[in-house]
């Protein structure tokens, strides 16, 4: 198993049994969501910045407006650090205490590179692939104007960790006796029924919204 | 309509039509939500840590153990930023380019201050209402030794801002010629059911998580 090295920017240091750093759980836990946060630093001063990334095999792309602030400072090559995190439920204790949450959690450590314009399209494509799989091959491909628009930053994953919780809540002892309803309500991101565009309400949803329902649909 | 500073740090400079700078704005979304991500910087290096956090008026209280990086760090009164994203929908226009997202986010400035030990009790309360509204009156309060534990900052917001993208796909107008399926595939958070602690599954959920399940749950 193939693991990040442990230094002192990625060692997770509270709870460290939920941590681990091998590559898989990193990767498992990137690949279940598209968007993550990005933090930076411009003049002394931390930014977070929302944004949709998409994985190939140690790298996350990001893309966005040339002008947008987190491209301009990331395509310097400064560090950053990224962080997803799906909350998977709300853990209920006896005691205020030890409430808890469930989840997931990866802190990504790197540096932006600049994607060349000839690798633009097939970055693209994996950001797409992350966001909803198959839909790229449905869709009118990016032309030279709309790639010439569009910035994309490669991010190699230097450092990572991925921290977990899961399972019921864990009182004191004396607490058990309580008489106080105790245990876990499970939170997921589910898809609702898709919206069909204005301009083509008598189509069929294309085959990409349908398997992604298959698995996200309540 | 109170709002905050415009400055260079809050600004909005992509896709500006869809921010603004009003209080009430920014606690609406801040009031969906309890999970934040803070991003802040260790001798020049930008961390991101996911954290829970409660909203009271214009201050937003985070807690932690005395020990954590985040903590430690933040409570010696340095700059930092926090965001907040529901992600709304995926966004499917006829286009790879015009693929987008809803969301909902709010980008948060200020600086941390400790809570004092008199002040504890009332900021773990805010938090715990932000989490799931009615839980505190049901369990046991933290005691002494569960309050010296725990370490509470208080975030007065200096500068926010709120970026909001809802509705459907805009194509280019040759676009909407194309046999594809466009809208939006709408995403929720969604509570699914509860489940009890082994040692009281035959204990009825309390008030506060029925409540929470009425409007959470699918």
């Amino acid at each position: 198993m193939e693991e990040y090295n442990v230094t002192n920017r990625n060692k997770v240091k509270r709870v460290a049994k939920r941590a681990s750093y091998d590559k898989e759980s990193v990767y498992r836990v990137l690949d279940d969501s598209f968007l993550c946060h990005v933090s930076f630093v411009v003049e002394g001063q931390p930014f977070i910045i929302p944004t949709i990334y998409g994985r190939k095999g140690n790298t996350l792309f990001l893309h966005g407006a040339t002008t947008s602030r987190m491209i301009k400072t990331l395509q310097e090559g400064v560090d950053m650090s990224l962080g997803v995190t799906h909350l998977d439920g709300i853990v209920l204790a006896r005691s205020a205490f030890h409430h808890s949450a469930n989840y997931r959690s990866v802190v990504v450590f790197g540096k932006a590179l600049l994607v060349e314009e000839e690798q633009k399209e097939e970055a693209l494509y994996v950001i797409s692939e992350q966001v909803l799989q198959g839909r790229w091959d449905e869709v009118r491909k990016p032309n030279a104007r709309e790639l010439k628009a569009t910035t994309i930053l490669a991010v190699d994953i230097e450092e990572a960790s991925v921290k977990i919780r899961q399972g019921g809540p864990i009182d004191d002892k004396e607490d058990y006796e309580l008489n106080i309803w105790a245990g876990v309500v499970p939170l997921a991101i589910n898809a609702l029924s898709p919206i069909s565009d204005d301009f083509n309400q008598e189509m069929k949803v294309s085959d990409s919204v349908r398997n992604y329902l298959k698995n996200h649909f309540v």
